[in-house]
């Protein structure tokens, strides 16, 4: 995957993370990957990962809403079930750099994993 | 404001509401409007405009962060302080159809409004 159209690696982080492939996703990300989330945090991007396999394991599907670029932004809207949350929307928002996601800022509603005991903050 | 262009028309409605020009940004809005929000429930476009201009007014600023458009849609990112809530982020995805705003849909943490007891649901 050599692509460096922001919205390309993009889809392939989140064709790769939904496949399970957290390997192949983690490797789009840029060593200095910048998260913004609503709740936790992860300073790294290794953190980030580490997360992002143990959390996506449970994720059984996505329904992507809508997809949008400019330059290199883009932002996906998606509606994920997961085992134990249930059904939860999210925005993520993606800044791409050569190739490689350099920030990520996801929204969504945190009362789900508030209420499941998985919040630290 | 006749402009048809997606962008400029959730820009109005955006500038509007939060210079608290309730009505101009109502007007922005189609009579079937579809609202989808991760808290309570508006039905029609007089409910939401009346949540809007309730809770609108005590919204201090908001600071733009990401502005992405393609075809009908538009998403806007932000970060809005609030009298009652504190800092909350928002992602704001629109559809535009002839120059009015057809659908809204708010991705929010929650938390802020249910500890605050806001939340009807």
């Amino acid at each position: 995957m050599t692509s460096k159209d922001p919205l390309l690696v993009v889809r392939a982080y989140h064709d790769r993370w939904t496949a399970k492939d957290f390997g192949a996703a983690i490797g789009l990300l840029a060593p200095d990957l910048a998260v913004e989330v609503p709740i936790n945090a992860y300073p790294t991007r290794d953190s980030f990962g580490e997360a992002l396999a143990r959390f996506g394991t449970t994720v059984k599907t996505t329904d992507m809403i809508s997809e949008l670029r400019a330059d290199d932004e883009v932002m996906l809207l998606y509606d994920m079930d997961t085992e134990q949350l249930g059904r939860v929307r999210v925005a993520e928002h993606f800044t791409v750099k050569s190739g490689q996601i350099i920030r990520i800022r996801q929204i969504h509603d945190t009362w789900p994993m508030r209420a499941a005991g998985m919040g630290q903050d």
